[in-house]
């Protein structure tokens, strides 16, 4: 069959890390790859910021190489856009999808924001847009969400989803070291950015929960709906009176379904029990925990990012899409038929763990526990630890998980908490995931 | 979309634990199954043993339900076989293929066994064989294997395919308990069959150990190529031993992919590090972990059986072959191009522990030590703990794990250390298997 179809013309956008890898395994599975789709796939250009990017030992012939990325991307049957950002990324994708090419695309950030226009330019054109490498890099998870699961009502998805900041709070947990000082040696190790804020204010994460929870609900959810707290303010303490619990800090998205009334899509720092399976998600694996109404739960685990393993990827959906080329055929595209409103993140009912300077005394804790009761929010334990004088004031430490509760409700404890004048301090809230 | 295309003719064949869960799925998400295909899914007929079988609580209409299968296999678009085993599954299937409808089954005997006949026929036919039930229960394994790894060689693949079995050794693992105690237990409580044979002696895995390496390896590796060794053997004192050398035993389904040489496919028990993913796999849950060379390490976790997480695992099958009749297309079908030949379970180096009772006194572990450098096999680790006295005789048990060694000399390892006079007993011998 290879033999005697047309080969298939990829034009491969950005070579950077991941680009360069997809032009290897192009190159090094030309075999393997051309007898799964049904004909050869033949690299037609190469497209780059600057032509010093290539070195010779890529193989590829001088004239492969471009930096005109929007003209390259007119002359193929299938773009892989790997230049990441917004422009020119869109702009070429635009043209690709205009000149009847289908495109793959990691690009998570361009999806959680501008998404909607390039799925409606391609289903104008008849051309698909694949994108399995913009979540949980090789791990298979948009492919099992859209189509594995089409026979199922997904109710909930918490992922870990990006490998920086689960690095960032491994190494805090496991080595009791303070946030700054991690961060500092992951840029070193070059797991974090030398400008970290994508990662650890969690713009990263939120573009991958609108993608997650677009696909699962089956409407759209722009990295914009996403409610968004980073981890900069998570401290060795909260790290530690996690673990005294029972539990480790992550970085979560969770998108969840509330029935009929809509979405919730949120980003933030989370308490997950030991025992959970995403608690033993450690250095920059990331994860991503499905729960389905018939298939209940189900969890996809593996490396988040880097060259190689984002390109099996994003070569898993040339494949794809290349197949349909020669054999006929589309994918599941885009589908929004739910049409799901996206809620506000208070509006989702979660456990919190409140961390409480107290004066060290008696009644305290019933003082407290009557501020829970009068705002309707139940506590589930309370754990008390006695203080160590320092400062001379004898404070003790109240580590109160509660049970299920809205946001604003537990905002409204928060601030009774303060006015106590048995209560020093709240230092710590957080919210509890994954029972 | 979905009004104005005609419906897609559906008949489910087995109306047991599975197929009664598919027909409420049709039943309860027919709005978003129509959706999600493009037309709506009409229930032609489901198939039972026995009338009575069927309820009133089904909320089928008494035309629906056949004894004959054959007859229904041909008026359908898309026929679901949930009856299990050979016969008349086989022919069922066939004769729905010949009427030119599409397959979706669980069954894993049959497609481990007989896989290739009912591929070739549908291949002829014009039509699909899907069967994403049939590995993993609710876990989306085959189609990530076959299409998101597309662009990737997969090197290897170690699963948990068997959730009784799993269930057995975890009980064993977690409170002590022997085989037998447990499997009584589980048959009480219905996690095992009343002949239970299938699950424990390692059949069931070594079919699925057939499908993964079939999908994995591009080639033909059927049940009868599956080294197979069950869980019958494994004593309260194996799972001690693996305890204190920090391992868990795992019934693991093992394939892997030797270059061009060929592919290993094996079901045995295995010592697993508890700091491995699959050591956290507990009760009935599988999990499928895969090596490639690209992505890396993956895992797939999830409900490995029972109605409902298999039915939703059937209807997702369901509805990609039911858009494929109202959009056109068809997803890869089975591929052989690899054409790898089925190597035996020797030619597989693994390491390995040995528990060995021995005499308490000095120079045995240099003679022990001497018989394993002799067969060319090197020893990783040694523990030795001091005898009870027990029978009058002071013996003190060496536990030996080695580097890996082709089972071949591990056996003549074996065979030395029973002559050695040394060496009370050869008390256990297991792989060591996850590293």
């Amino acid at each position: 069959m290879s033999s005697s179809n047309p080969p298939v013309r990829v034009a491969v956008l950005g070579c950077g890390t991941v680009g360069s890898e997809v032009v290897k395994l192009l190159q090094s599975s030309a075999a393997d790859l051309a007898s799964r789709v049904g004909a050869p796939l033949e690299l037609v250009g190469v497209a780059v910021k600057d032509l010093t990017e290539i070195g010779p030992d890529m193989g590829l012939a001088a004239d492969l190489v471009t930096t005109d990325a929007l003209s390259l991307a007119t002359r193929a049957d299938v773009v892989v856009e790997l230049m990441g950002g917004i422009e020119p990324a869109r702009s070429a994708m635009l043209a690709a999808v205009a000149s009847g090419a289908s495109v793959v695309t990691a690009n998570k950030a361009l999806l959680g924001s501008h998404g909607p226009e390039l799925y409606d330019a391609a289903r104008r054109a008849g051309v698909e847009v694949y994108y399995e490498a913009a979540v949980g890099g090789a791990i298979p998870i948009v492919r099992p969400i859209r189509e594995s699961l089409a026979g199922d009502t997904i109710t909930r998805i918490l992922g870990i989803v990006n490998g920086t900041t689960n690095y960032v709070l491994d190494r805090m947990t496991l080595e009791g070291l303070d946030f700054d000082t991690v961060v500092r040696q992951a840029q070193e190790l070059g797991y974090a950015e030398a400008d970290p804020t994508a990662d650890i204010e969690g713009y990263d994460a939120a573009s991958k929960a609108a993608i997650l929870a677009s696909l699962a609900f089956h409407t759209r959810i722009s990295a914009a709906d996403v409610y968004r707290e980073g981890i900069t303010k998570i401290t060795a303490a909260d790290v530690a009176a996690a673990r005294a619990t029972g539990h480790v800090i992550k970085l979560l998205a969770i998108v969840e379904r509330l029935g009929s009334e809509g979405v919730i899509a949120r980003v933030h720092p989370a308490l997950v029990a030991e025992n959970h399976p995403l608690a033993s998600v450690h250095g920059a694996f990331n994860a991503i925990y499905v729960h389905a109404e018939a298939a209940g739960e189900l969890m996809f685990y593996g490396r988040g990012a880097g060259g190689r393993p984002t390109a099996s990827a994003v070569v898993g959906d040339l494949v794809t899409v290349a197949r349909h080329r020669v054999a006929g055929g589309r994918g599941p595209g885009e589908s929004t038929y739910l049409a799901l409103p996206a809620l506000p993140a208070g509006a989702a009912a979660t456990r919190f763990q409140l961390r409480l300077l107290v004066k060290d005394q008696p009644g305290v804790l019933a003082g407290v526990s009557r501020v829970f009761a009068a705002h309707g929010v139940s506590i589930e334990t309370v754990r008390q630890t006695a203080g160590d004088g320092a400062n001379g004031v004898e404070l003790a430490t109240l580590t109160v998980v509660t049970h299920k509760a809205p946001e604003r409700a537990l905002r409204r404890v928060a601030a009774a908490l303060r006015a106590e004048p048995t209560v020093a301090a709240v230092a710590g809230v957080i919210r509890v995931e994954g029972e």
